[in-house]
């Protein structure tokens, strides 16, 4: 009965939109057929969580990433 | 001084609303009475935290809650 | 499908123990009720951790529970 | 290569606006800093992910902060 | 830079010794290599966080795994 | 209320201890000193949780810290 917690950022601008539907749906299936394939899990009782957070809430190099990324241009 | 992490779903269609600010307030109390009975935790410093996912964002047997609530339908 | 994260100390000196089994067991099954009556959720995919901190790992007023219990002593 | 993870809720009324762009600039900053001070980490590889709690989902004292504020007019 | 977060239990018996070294590196690499496939994440600062939860820690049904496993013993 | 959770990895061999009680007392104190300043949030309310994460439970490029660790020698 694993439990993952995806944590990603909001990536496409100040107000951007984060990953697709699609995206977490290959997320949800990966993660899920990963548990059962090493370690047994069953996908019946496997959750998988995903945050998306917006930009200038997370920090890397001391900075936020929106900083990081209006610099990378 | 325990920390309380409450995660569940915004049901209520794809852009449900999730628990209501009564319900809200009822799993605060009950947790804090909870841990205040079982552990003799002191309620002053408990806290309760609650996270309400969006559908999408919730993976359950390899497929997103929102995908199963649709089949359910 | 709710999960729920308790964090508490590890009362008992430097290397107490913790919650009883016993303790550990009400804790579970009394979140679980209390999500099941108030947002009806269904216990069978009801997940509930419990994570014991040291007490030298627990900060509270900028000092460390360690420190704050020994001056209660 | 750190991951400090800080909840705060976000003040200001129903709809608080949380702490503000720079306010978060010098938390990423200071937590950073902090770490490769005492710890020695590098800040290539640190990371701070700040989670803006909106006041009704926040408890303490076995009541939502939402309340608490209310009450303190 | 996605954090990740998987929580299991630690199987094989009270002291189960969970995952083996082997079984965690495979955890490791097939989640940084979805993260990178899916959203073209970077390897070199996407994150892994493993924890093992002792049975009698982990609740479903409202029971903790310790007992369910005792029961199908 | 602020709640911090900083996870650090265990250095210093297979079975490192992690930072030491003076280094963890720096680090509760210093974020809980940034919250003040920077949000005036209350110390008495300040939770501060520090996780010490074994090197093989940690990924960082796709690898256990501990083989990064041993190949750095």
């Amino acid at each position: 009965m694993p439990y993952v917690n995806i944590k990603v950022t909001q990536e496409g601008g100040p107000n951007g939109t984060g990953p697709s539907t699609e995206e977490k749906q290959k997320l949800v299936a990966g993660v899920t057929d990963l548990l059962a394939s090493v370690l047994g899990k069953n996908p019946a009782t496997t959750f998988v969580v995903i945050d998306e957070v917006p930009l200038e809430n997370w920090g890397l190099e001391g900075r936020q990433v929106s900083t990081i990324r209006a610099e990378q241009g």
